[in-house]
């Protein structure tokens, strides 16, 4: 299953699939702000993907503009990509028409099992090819760079790792929130709201999470959105104020990216009388309240 | 003192004062693997810098590579730049002639106060000119991006966030530390090794993060080499097993990265043996073993 490699992107929501590696592209392309990307033309000798090399690399939340510049110049010039559900039409449709697209992160219908992912990337590379594997967010937060490289490195195969944009920071950002403040919190916990299938739920130390939060820190939840109503009970339970502040963001970075605020006593009715559904990211901690004195001069980022 | 702003930069190890924003920026780029910025000709009109607008801009880990494509085109169209200490001058070389570009983050001799960046930005602003606030890592993780923000709002200035790769995700990234891991771990806590001074050390909740660490949380410490040896005894203190694995990452994504290895018992004096010198950023958890089965091949970053 590739649950995890499509969680951080995921993250950033996108519940369509993505698009196929079809033909389309060109079409579609060129007409918007950001230009297709060079097609192997502008990228000089030193920045292009390398045969044989494998480059696990972070796609930001979803955005083309959220690249890195390092990111845009390997897609560019990679023989092979291999992206998950994450990733944005609009970035999927800027990769060069020469390259050879792989979508390994459907969502709906079929999920690519890891394995089937490895075995990818390291056939590409062993066969020469520059091969990207492209990841929402950063590559080794919540997918599964971390097992991809370990497999590389067991086959022999040389591996690049590109960070990314996290969509554990960004999406905060976005919406106008800050993870840490000088006044409000010096720290940060990140967990994910669904965690893998074969570990129990109560692995999370919530008595700990807890009391990080009533002491200032701030708790970040990715993908959230089904399991807010435990988390929040949980916090509760173990002695956080019911007035912390609370906001979820759903698609940030996204055209139609969304945040709804509340306190831990009443954020659970807020989101349920919302449109917010998973995923999103959920911030919980003093921090929230800055967006308050914030929003009104916040320009929206501009998605492609 | 913008010691908070240069602080996550200044992560990635800059302890050489940045480039002063003179006129020898032409001779010194173009030679090598990252062309100069396109001195405003390229970008297209809906991705420019707006007049009167500021942009709290994520500059990455300090590599010009690791800019997202929207900071860079914003980089390359702003009236006006302000830096902090962090970027690196390959970055700085970089930024079209044609903008004004304020230093206002050195960290030997002068270090402009905050109000004075606060009062910069919005004067800029005021007169029209598209400013960029161009911050290590991203804009809202241990800067005072959050301050900043808020004093533009106040004054009705209005600004965009653009979130950029935090060295609390890029630093152990590049040194081929994934923070989270199907296995091994499905959260992350990040601190600060030096707090702000108004704020007692003891805010920080140690039996809170040494509990999470039992559990299997990462623990990543930002510019904890003067601390290191108290934050390894008050987790020791707290129940934390020596066997632990700890790395430290120095310079992340620059020519001279540097990590070193070892447990809670021993990194005390492995870091008293290396050359690692603050700033540095510090993991502590199970995935720091992840190194070692991939560092074989795993490719340095290749730094402009």
């Amino acid at each position: 299953m590739d649950d995890d490699t499509a969680r951080e992107s995921a993250q950033s929501g996108d519940s369509s699939p993505a698009a196929d590696s079809g033909g389309e592209r060109e079409e579609q392309s060129g007409a918007d702000s950001l230009p297709p990307f060079d097609e192997q033309t502008t990228v000089p000798e030193s920045s292009r993907a390398a045969g044989g090399t494998v480059y696990l690399v972070g796609a930001g939340p979803g955005d083309p503009s959220l690249l890195t510049v390092r990111a845009r110049r390997l897609v560019e010039t990679a023989d092979v990509v291999l992206h998950d559900a994450l990733t944005r039409d609009t970035l999927i449709d800027r990769i060069p028409t020469s390259a050879e697209v792989f979508d390994v992160g459907k969502r709906v219908e079929y999920k690519t099992p890891q394995s089937e992912i490895n075995d990818l990337l390291v056939s590409h590379a062993e066969d020469g090819d520059s091969v990207v594997r492209l990841k929402g967010g950063d590559p080794f937060v919540f997918g599964r760079g971390g097992e991809e490289a370990q497999h590389l490195a067991e086959q022999g195969v040389p591996f690049e790792i590109v960070p990314g944009v996290s969509s554990v920071i960004a999406a905060p950002g976005l919406a106008g929130i800050p993870l840490t403040h000088r006044d409000l919190s010096s720290r940060f916990t990140v967990i994910t709201g669904h965690e893998t299938p074969d570990k129990a739920e109560s692995s999370l130390d919530w008595a700990a999470i807890a009391s990080e939060i009533a002491n200032g820190s701030t708790l970040v939840v990715l993908m959230g959105v089904r399991t807010l109503e435990r988390n929040v009970s949980a916090l509760r339970t173990h002695g956080v104020d019911g007035d912390v502040p609370v906001a979820l963001v759903e698609k940030a970075a996204w055209e139609d990216q969304t945040v709804v605020e509340g306190t831990l006593d009443t954020i659970v009715d807020v989101v349920e009388q919302s449109s917010i559904s998973a995923p999103a990211t959920t911030i919980v901690g003093d921090v929230v309240s800055v967006r308050d004195d914030v929003a009104d001069e916040l320009q929206d980022f501009d998605p492609v």
